[in-house]
């Protein structure tokens, strides 16, 4: 005998069993119905491509965190770590074929040598969408506010926090702090996590106390929910009106338009916060992160802003600029599960044909098929006996006696119901279809003397 | 300035721009909604994992194409190369959390460093289909059929070329060359490959001169399309009636029960071929290959077979057998675009909202909001002028002199074309939502004066 290799997983990696896997593929599905509504069409990019293209211009983490190897001809590759870096490659390698703006979505897994100590997943699903080659403010509208669609389909309110990282540079500059940019957003980034003392400690070390006051004095600008105070108090800060403010003015005048017809009382979704700078380097415009309204704890779950040149790395040519959001499927999935929001697994298929003669199993498909084309989802059962327990047998104590039900059709029934079915179709005698009994299997109830059609009707009706 | 860097692909691995994204999403949601039309139920697994679990006993082949390396751990690991052995792992894994019998799917990425000269990919895609933990006929029998209905709904028509491996190796042994059997399978295997001369040669080789020809006999005996007449023979043969025979018989039944109500007129769909023995050892029962009607000469494009025990590698367990099938996604466009049965790509959005002030766009947000609400996708133009070419704007000439539609308008049009939208939304005046014109852009007409409601009533219509 060979040897026998322990059928384990590497640490962080995950397998998804059929109910699990199925609410991923419902969200899935759910937020990509959002994506095209919006007329976002799908990319797709290679698992594997040359290290020296993902890591770019080579951040300290990402080098520590990236699965990267030679392969079998020396090339030096790796797998990707987000979607970002791979459309950016795309983009440039693609410039002459796709049509601009270009509004694209990219589901897809992405791979991190993180720490798994911290419960933190080394194979994860992205769902990034963007519009790039356009400029407009009404495109860093159009991705806020499909970030609010997406997550309204979900199930979940939220609130969408928004800065804008020119206008908070200009503040700087104003304060003759400018080239302490890059150091400032990125320790003002970690406020939420650091807390404010030692914030202010940090700024303190990079511009002095008199500053360091004067950034956490902006960053708390922030008015509630009213926007519009919000805005005026950091334009006034940045020294008086510029494009940056006007584009936020402008987006906020979007808002209302949209969302509530002028009115401003659901604004509350959309909040102007000048302490969101988020960390990485390549955004230059508006960015933004979103918290669930039940949920805020579990920090952002979809983040973006706007960028200059995207794909600059790659391309010499004219810059291409653009906007975009990432939604992390697993933290989302997490917070749904930890607001009961996750749909309860049910089987795809409606009804499952019992299996009384194994020797008759063509017919039963033969029946089968009959309830699929009439648009009902059908499983067939295989074997007369299947591996019911008897404990879950006594659920079904009045078929005992029933005459269409022996032994075998209740373990049918179990096995059945463990696969989140709703109904079974018993075949009647030949010929099998003509007189069928269907069985309600949450209710345990049966109609007899059905034809297919009968059955059908009742099941897209959903009561016996 | 950075060093710039060269946007290119590894070889052999490929990027989908959105026409063929589009085109690939569509074709694995229809393999998708078969799948789940019969019940079968998602799984997933990780991409990377144990190179030792992954190699198992190690085939020659497969060590020389997998993605092998070193991880940040210095765990040994590689990118799976097919989904049937992570499917092995994955049920010895997780057996005690599996519901028996288990129809599961799998659609994913798998990696092979093959020689990429051939026009082969590196990266591809898998659909697997399995039934695992019934050893009944009924369960080889769906699977044969799930072949045909897949198929079927993508718009091509197969025959399937079925075996039986258990019945071939009972021939073997009727001949006294049982303990030739892989090196015999293996050979027979490739004879669509080699052709007659070099195959009995090789069976020579292996057998003796007067054995090759017994055993090219039993795999001609493939009596033209008549199934019953062909199992007669290779039964003769084999030394009469046994098990394997009969389960095949028990098949064929199966297939006149479902395909035509007891009439084998439509037969041909499935073929009794003596000659299909796939390659891989794993496969103990039924094996199957399957043809394009109209494209017999690119091969099979679906192929599998009955496993006694997938699991036994990874599980000292009782054995679970299964049967199950893959569908390679790539080949399988390139079959159907070879047909002309690729679907045309268009918009995932019916409409699109005309831009003609960008300091309306929230208003634009609103009206398509209300067009989604209404069960029409609907994208919004983000700027009132858009990068199209002058010479496809010519198409447009009657409306240079429309009063609604300006030379930046046309723009839209044409770029609305090129993204396969029909329906293009023209806003009114305030309130823009109540004097809507709907522009039919393939018969270059609009209508006037319309309410969202009639708008959404003549798109779903499909004619102004």
């Amino acid at each position: 005998m060979a040897a026998f290799i322990e059928p384990k997983l590497l640490k962080g990696f995950r397998d998804f069993l059929p109910p699990a896997e199925m609410i991923r593929r419902h969200l899935t599905e759910k937020i990509e119905a959002s994506f095209r509504s919006f007329g976002f069409v799908p990319i797709d990019t290679p698992a594997l491509e040359y290290a020296e293209i993902l890591l770019g211009k080579g951040g300290g983490e990402t080098e520590k965190q990236i699965y990267r190897f030679k392969d079998n001809g020396e090339r030096d590759v790796a797998l990707r770590f987000d979607l970002t870096v791979p459309f950016a490659r795309f983009v440039a390698l693609h410039q002459a074929e796709l049509t601009f703006p270009l509004k694209r979505y990219h589901i897809g897994k992405v791979w991190r040598g993180e720490n798994a100590q911290r419960g933190r997943y080394r194979e994860f699903t992205q769902c990034d969408f963007d519009i790039i080659g356009s400029d407009s403010p009404a495109a860093d509208f159009e991705i806020i506010l499909m970030i609010r669609a997406v997550l309204l389909n979900l199930g979940a309110g939220v609130s969408i926090r928004i800065n804008h990282r020119g206008l908070f540079n200009r503040f700087l500059a104003h304060i003759g702090q400018r080239e302490k940019s890059v150091e400032v957003l990125r320790t003002v980034d970690k406020i939420a996590k650091t807390g404010h003392d030692e914030t202010a400690a940090a700024l303190a070390a990079i511009t002095g106390d008199a500053h360091a006051r004067k950034i956490l004095d902006f960053t708390a600008a922030v008015s509630g929910e009213n926007f519009e105070e919000t805005l005026n108090r950091i334009t006034e800060l940045s020294g008086g009106p510029s494009s940056e403010s006007e584009r936020l003015r402008l987006i906020r005048r979007f808002m209302n338009d949209t969302v509530s017809g002028g009115n401003s009382a659901e604004g509350g979704d959309f909040i102007l916060d000048p302490s969101i700078t988020r960390g990485l380097d390549y955004y230059t415009g508006v960015v933004f992160e979103t918290f669930l309204t039940e949920l805020p704890d579990i920090g952002s779950i979809c983040s973006g802003g706007r960028y200059d040149n995207l794909a600059g790395l790659y391309s010499k040519n004219t810059a291409i600029s653009g906007v975009g959001s990432s939604i992390g499927l697993d933290r989302m999935i997490a917070a749904l599960e930890n607001l009961n929001k996750l749909p309860a697994a049910a089987s795809y298929a409606a009804a499952a044909i019992a299996c009384l003669k194994p020797e008759d199993s063509g017919l039963y498909q033969a029946l089968a098929q009959q309830f699929r084309q009439q648009g009902v989802p059908c499983e067939v059962f295989l074997e007369a006996s299947s591996a019911g327990t008897s404990s879950a047998e006594s659920a079904h104590p009045a078929d005992a006696a029933d005459p269409i039900s022996g032994k075998q059709l209740v373990k049918q029934f179990v096995l059945a119901e463990k696969k989140g079915l709703r109904w079974m179709i018993i075949p009647g005698a030949e010929p099998l279809h003509d007189s069928l009994t269907l069985r309600d299997l949450a209710g345990r109830q049966n109609r007899e003397g059905l034809s297919c059609t009968e059955a059908v009707q009742i099941i897209q009706r959903g009561v016996l």
